[in-house]
């Protein structure tokens, strides 16, 4: 599946640069994050030079994959629990603290990866999300990401700002579809 | 430090073509690992597009450079143990079973990104490296591989193969440089 509106489609201009899910980066793998009922998925068809070994894909873009749908799937957490839609004021963008794979089987190129997330903390500046790796029916890889709220002065005029935030509290099934 | 000899120098043809460490792919990273006395080495500069934020390394090309040095570093590590030079039969690849990395600061575009592996355990089919990657004088991510010993079917002409192995010992000194 691969959603026609995206959390990144949503990231502001200063920054939505990013080599992994940046919409105005155009060197890069554009990986797009959204809400499949309370999952996240995302959907990266490698190019035929991401392999690792002949027929097999690359296991760094696994963890790309894994490392911006984390981010991703964090803020689409944050907006939900926040109780407001991506593209309201001040937006939320995330980034990566910490990033673990580990990689089940090796995956095979030639068709598209389904990264699958699940929410398992959201903090006022924390989420923590599960995320499954899946080449056609196998799982291929599971990952972990901690995102952190990105600090206001990385954001080159501003616009990504520290919200007040319920914090504590579990997503709930309204947001970004 | 950029390696004169690194081990990926070595991989046989038939798995060279790895996006992050292949000789053999023309559109790769080309990440290189060496000795450097007890630790390993590798040199990364990011290309203008790898960035997170603007100014910032994208922390996916980080998890790469750890994936990478770690596969050429657990190499490094099970010839030393074996008490062979890279280049000689049976040759020895690794494939990564888990990464981890913790990202400690962004890390800054526009200097090289030096990897520094310290090999933590070497059994005959798994070798376990720490990683810091390090911008100017500033250690940015630490990051832990585990590596495995590359299955001989994945291998297209069979040239990769399990070999007889000390294993359980520590490295020592002597080996590629």
């Amino acid at each position: 599946m691969k959603p026609q509106v995206a959390i990144q489609d949503f990231y502001p201009d200063d920054v939505a640069h990013c080599y992994g899910c940046g919409r105005l980066n155009p060197h890069g793998l554009h990986i797009r994050s959204a809400w499949d009922g309370d999952e996240t998925v995302a959907v990266l068809t490698p190019r035929e030079y991401h392999t690792a070994v002949p027929g097999y894909v690359y296991g760094g873009l696994i963890a790309s994959l894994v490392d911006c749908h984390g981010t991703g799937s964090a803020a689409l957490a944050a907006y939900r629990v926040a109780g407001r839609e991506p593209g309201t004021s001040p937006p939320l963008r995330f980034l990566t603290a910490s990033l673990k794979v580990d990689y089940l089987r090796p995956t095979p190129m030639g068709i598209p990866l389904e990264a699958r997330g699940r929410i398992k903390e959201v903090k006022p500046r924390k989420v923590v999300v599960d995320i499954e790796v899946i080449a056609g029916s196998e799982v291929c890889a599971r990952g972990n990401v901690v995102a952190v709220l990105m600090p206001e002065h990385m954001a080159s005029d501003g616009s990504v700002q520290p919200t007040r935030h319920p914090g504590h509290a579990k997503p709930h099934p309204s947001g970004l579809s």
